[in-house]
């Protein structure tokens, strides 16, 4: 199954995405699952599911995108996580490296990305994201998928002149952090380590790898997360990046204005976002 | 006037802090403004002020302290933000290093801090604390103290061994990080970068230092984070600790179970809890 998050005629709803349209599940689940946050909360997927052969109700053209979660309390992002980054950014600490995402960065399929006018930087990263299903704390990494959702892909934007040594900065200009088309439930993918993952930009792959590659699988990303703070419903969990980023490719391929960038994970989808440029009022302070 | 945040009789409430008392502002603000953030987002201080006369309804005696902001949207955290700290830590870069805190991660005045018994590196952070009042966006320096709603003292405990390269999961287990005991409003504070501060274990001063010190001043830090990301009424800065942090000290000087950390921020007040010792459940993973 597979769920989107979206605007139709002014309104926020979600539902199950089909190829000619979508069931509003909105309608369908009445006023106890309002959202599809709420819907992972309630632990009500399943309840969705039995709707799954309705017809659709609002076709494809009069929708706009939203996050697959638009307002998750954590996004948790690991960084270094692919063999083939790991190499190009001389990365060596065995342990996961994590950074965060607040919610307000995100935006959804088809939606632009902004590009800071202040950055000559601009990069893209292609991820696969995992939505957790229900809460957990200390989970250990045989029992970690059964709190899990499902999985969408991520472009995990980076303003990399503002990333410094951390990566909070780099990581959370609005509309960066694209998110979407669906979370595909985990039915359709039980085993989240043998996805081709690929990134396209202007229709030119820039990177290509597969999920098998990550130093810290998913599993194990939750269990380790999950020992140092309680993760909930809705909660997001971004796995990394494999190489070939725009920063390391020689000369540099950074985003630019009228771009249009893609991530294309096996199974999932393909979230697709245009790159537009915005102006940053005067009193901006430039980097110290 | 100083804020506090608490809970009496199981409810949770907010007022005014006197030597005698508080005085119960969730009664006298009403359904308007239930909770300190709702005043904060409301931009009702001056309404609050009205009422700092009066006689104070609840004895401290009577009262559970909970974070002085129990559920920001944000708490962006600036690492090596005083000269001795940055000297300590080998730390070059010249731009604000910023890691972020989760909501979760908090507690509240003379409440135990929690240290997992997993590590042997627990350790004492004394932090100024600033909480935002108003939103804002690409806001100058010049301008940015004006968006504040006042300050407060922070205990950052952190794992050490849990840091990595990034800090994210040396400083989100919970009941980490003590933030109180109040929050004291601009009136009181004009220039935060003249205040005394002081960190004490069993009664010992083991970080002393002046605000003057920081690197970043608070109206820079507002003015660099607000330049990514919107910040809004209740969101919370951490400016930084001094020099003298536990790891530092030869030998080094650890949080212990029993100890009492204390942070003392001029014009503010103590923030005074305790350390225990919190078993995770045989499941939980070591890191790798």
């Amino acid at each position: 199954m597979k769920l989107i998050n979206f605007l139709h005629q002014n309104s926020e709803k979600y539902g199950i995405l089909k190829p000619t349209g979508v069931i509003d599940l909105k309608k369908l689940m009445g006023d106890e699952y309002p959202s599809l946050l709420s819907l992972l909360q309630g632990n009500a997927l399943s309840i969705a599911r039995d709707y799954q052969n309705n017809a659709t109700d609002i076709s494809l053209d009069q929708i706009i995108y939203l996050p697959v979660i638009n307002n998750p309390k954590k996004i948790i992002c690991a960084g270094m996580n692919y063999a083939d980054k790991r190499i190009e950014f001389n990365e060596s600490n065995p342990a996961p490296t994590l950074f965060v995402r607040f919610a307000d960065s995100q935006t959804g399929h088809n939606n632009p990305v902004l590009k800071p006018e202040n950055t000559a930087e601009f990069d893209y990263e292609g991820e696969l994201a995992v939505i957790m299903g229900r809460p957990c704390f200390h989970v250990s990494a045989a029992d970690a998928l059964n709190y899990v959702a499902g999985y969408s892909c991520y472009m995990d934007g980076s303003v990399r002149d503002w990333q410094h040594s951390w990566y909070t900065a780099g990581k959370n200009w609005p509309s960066t952090g694209a998110f979407g088309p669906n979370l595909t439930t985990c039915d359709e993918i039980p085993d989240p380590q043998v996805l081709n993952l690929r990134t396209l930009l202007n229709g030119r792959v820039v990177q290509s790898d597969n999920t098998a590659n990550m130093i810290h699988r998913v599993a194990d990303l939750i269990a380790y997360i999950s020992t140092f703070t309680p993760l909930s419903a809705g909660d997001v969990i971004l796995t990394g990046s494999p190489g070939g980023v725009g920063k390391k490719h020689v000369p540099p391929l950074f985003l630019q204005p009228g771009d249009v960038i893609e991530v294309e994970i096996e199974c999932i989808g393909r979230l697709t976002n245009t790159v537009s440029e915005v102006r940053l009022i005067d009193e901006v302070k430039t980097v110290a």
